[in-house]
């Protein structure tokens, strides 16, 4: 087995409303590149972090408490800018690719568009706290609302132990307010082409990951 | 006794070091208020709210994590506004008078001077989540560090239960750290002479207490 290693790293997010199957093909795409010789390191946001995960603690589970949509865009950020300093960019610097399920993108999809936050004024703190930092190359798994919604009830029921814990506080929220995030997604990926990807999530698995490895490795090729 | 109410409420922040006796002087000030017949609020910063709450356990108890200075200071603005919308401003509606212990400038002392963040960044966020919201009034008790410090250890022995609670953090930093602060507070104090109120902390309880009643009831003779 090789090991292969990229100057700077390659850093990848995975983005998309509930039940589009991020985290299966994160899976899937981790498992790919690992068996062709890569480092890769898998996180996800909110978490990342010891600290990261005590922030979404609070922010996604029912009793975490109610917070407005500034102050979830300022834990957001605060677990965001630990997990690229402790996390993130160490792996890079060591020539890993690092695969992240959410990073920006989702909190000015989940705040601004769905929430309703002023978006310049995300988008002008994201710069003070990230100072430009953004992943290489972003998926955006694109859904219809109710069919993401419909499976990822079906996951969270399968998954929850008691209701306290259980991460559906987005799941509870009206299907306009996925319409709109949904169309954020849209929004964002139209506004940076050269490094966001839509691809349609109601495909089969193996169709959307063959496609997924297809636009990485052409990535890597580029570098 | 009258219900005495002020158009527009009237805020009041006590900020400090460690030890410079601001929780005597705002439970001594608000009992003074109260016998004059206003109606009183007393807070604190971080909490104020069950969310403000739950990020001082993560900010301030040993175990909460290793906050980097910008993830503190998005943690405090986090909490601030929700201290702000659901607290203080509905208190201030009323007709009520605030005091909190800690606002805005302990931020900037703490991780600004203290922690090194660039001030500018800080005051630009905080602004943004603020929109310009500030104490009517500030005391600034000053004392000499080591002074501070001894007093404020005592405290912490007297209370604390076991470790993992206690809130000593910043008592576990250097003397260095804490002359920063200090000076951070006396410069702050110097940019907004109208606001803020420099006392000498180390004075016997009632001489300060009655200097600040002189300073609360010229304010609210002002309104």
């Amino acid at each position: 087995m090789p090991d292969l290693r990229l100057e700077g790293g390659l850093f990848i997010s995975f983005e998309g409303g509930e039940g589009a199957g991020k985290t299966s093909q994160i899976n899937r795409l981790g498992q790919f590149l690992a068996s062709k010789g890569y480092r890769v390191v898998t996180t996800r946001e909110p978490g990342g972090t010891p600290e990261g995960e005590a922030l979404r603690s609070l922010l996604v589970q029912r009793g975490g408490g109610s917070w407005n949509p500034m102050a979830e865009t300022l834990l957001m950020l605060a677990g965001r800018g630990m997990h690229v300093e402790k996390v993130i960019k160490p792996a890079l610097d060591h020539g890993k690719i690092v695969i992240s399920d959410r990073f920006s993108d989702s909190t000015l999809a989940y705040q601004g568009y769905g929430r309703g936050l002023d978006r310049a004024k995300l988008e002008a703190l994201t710069d003070m706290v990230l100072e430009g930092f953004a992943p290489d190359l972003t998926f955006v798994l694109d859904i219809a609302v109710v069919e993401g919604l419909s499976r990822s009830t079906k996951r969270i029921a399968a998954e929850a132990h008691d209701n306290d814990e259980s991460e559906d506080r987005f799941e509870r929220m009206g299907i306009e307010f996925h319409e709109r995030i949904r169309q954020g997604f849209l929004d964002i990926a139209k506004a940076s082409p050269g490094r966001c990807n839509v691809l349609d999530a109601s495909r089969r698995m193996d169709e959307i990951a063959g496609q997924i490895e297809a636009v990485v490795m052409s990535k890597i090729g580029a570098l």
